[in-house]
């Protein structure tokens, strides 16, 4: 099995109450494909400059991934500077420079053409949409998006949604692409818009799976929703990619399973969460690079305990 | 098995999106008591004016609800006046008026000396204090509180924290008490305060459990927290008595257990979720007033689906 994200590959300049970074490798396609990772064969799109180092790139190809559809242009990497001073919650933006970014235009390259699933992180749903088109035969699609492009893209952004089967934003997003501030009420439009499934991230409290009667086949039974746990963090050193590597482990434990059942995607929504909590126990990618399948069936196991009876 | 709570017994003027209804009885103890009465047998201690009709009383009294310790006094009851138009997730007081509430001076009647369980709603801690010592061979003592006490008369809140073996507030109060803004930190300080067990309530969110080491039996074993889910409901009709309603099924079932352990505790915790979201699908006390215990357990059984595993 085999997953293909495309999305951003990006420096990161990051302030948290723990510290200071520069030039941490992120954005959503890195954090997504490392988590990813320790699930399945991940390969990824995206676009870097000439300041994108072979040990940069060492960081994706130790983890297996394949980085043959990385475009390498000339300028410099999107580079991102954001601060969690405030609220550990929310970035605040401090600075964009989009950079190569800024014209990236993404082909699937004919390797990639038979992988099993693909996952459209945060970009612009135009590109969102190329990548889809070119992928007509992948067994499931998996998208992300923002506020931006909910608000001031909105035409495009619901094309591209038609185009999907699971939708991963969070309750502030979900709210707003549905203009209403009751969750259920906003998902049961969402999922109108095309997506078989909403997962919607909460944060410290977890994240939620909303299905259309058409999931799992359309046997038209109406799903229950399904709630995941986070796990409670003393310490959270830097929540940056936490989206993105629920993203990567959710659809990468997806990927790895024969059969896209309920029972595999609930496993997939704790796999997500543990992921995310992985993420933000260090700064950047630092913490994903260097697991072991074992520390996160720990972990798994631990999210169970967590939220189980019996 | 038996229960005692001691708290407010009010009617509230409630406006919602959904409506408005005038002198709702509710209040507290009111809240707790119906719930918990599915569950064990609930005993009240409280103070009504002369505006409480024996229908109001026989709310109580078919739940079966002992409501020897209700004090009647001269004058009017307690009466809120709360609107959610903002804001469904809080309260915006528009009026209250303590009226026979503002002299409350709670007694444990004889006949209520044997309770195993005792409730301390949220009222002035120094009464809370007051009725704790006058039961000093109880099994378990939970206690509420709100900003105003953690703020206001943050000493006599802390010595009553001591005699508490449970405490159930929410996020922001549990952050306000401790002075801190993460959740794990607040909840090991209010630990070291007193409380065997900290339940933070998250509203839509759900719930999480944190131990102490002198939790069940002091066996030091370090305990994971414990999530519990709520319901994701596309209709909340009247959020107040939400909180409650929760404590009233925590409190209920875990009485009706022969022994107070982990796993009955986690059991107790989706019982309070449930209590919960019967609470807000009507105004007032109107759907808890009217539940069985089948419709109870169903919904039970729907807690579980919604966020087990297998």
């Amino acid at each position: 099995m085999s997953i293909l994200v495309v999305g951003s590959v990006a420096f990161d300049n990051i302030e948290t109450p723990h510290g200071k970074r520069e030039r941490c490798l992120g954005g959503a396609a890195t954090h997504f494909s490392l988590a990813a990772s320790y699930f399945t064969d991940v390969r990824v799109i995206g676009v870097v400059g000439e300041d994108f180092t072979a040990e940069d790139e060492a960081v994706f190809t130790r983890r297996g991934v394949d980085t043959r559809g990385l475009e390498h242009a000339p300028g410099k990497s999107f580079h991102w500077t954001g601060s969690y001073m405030n609220n550990l919650n929310e970035a605040q933006t401090l600075n964009t420079e989009l950079n190569v970014f800024a014209t990236f235009s993404p082909n699937v390259p004919d390797a990639y053409k038979d992988s099993d699933l693909l996952f459209l992180a945060n970009i612009d749903p135009v590109l969102q949409m190329r990548v889809r088109a070119q992928m007509p035969n992948v067994r499931m699609v998996g998208g992300d998006t923002m506020n931006y492009w909910i608000t001031g893209h909105r035409e495009n952004l619901v094309k591209m949604l038609a185009g999907l089967d699971a939708l991963l934003i969070n309750d502030g997003e979900a709210k707003l692409l549905a203009e209403d501030s009751n969750l259920v009420v906003a998902a049961r439009k969402i999922l109108t818009m095309g997506p078989k499934a909403l997962i919607v991230k909460h944060g410290e409290y977890g994240a939620t799976a909303f299905f259309s009667e058409k999931a799992f086949g359309g046997n038209k039974r109406l799903y229950l929703p399904f709630r995941a746990p986070a796990l409670p963090l003393a310490e959270v050193v830097d929540p940056t990619g936490a989206g993105d590597s629920f993203a990567g482990g959710f659809f990468g434990y997806l990927d790895s399973q024969k059969e896209i059942t309920l029972e595999n995607f609930k496993r997939a929504m704790f796999y997500g969460g543990v992921m995310g909590s992985f993420a933000v126990q260090r700064f950047g990618t630092e913490q994903t690079q260097s697991l072991t399948r074992e520390e996160i069936d720990q972990r798994f196991a631990l999210f169970r305990e967590l939220s189980h009876l019996d």
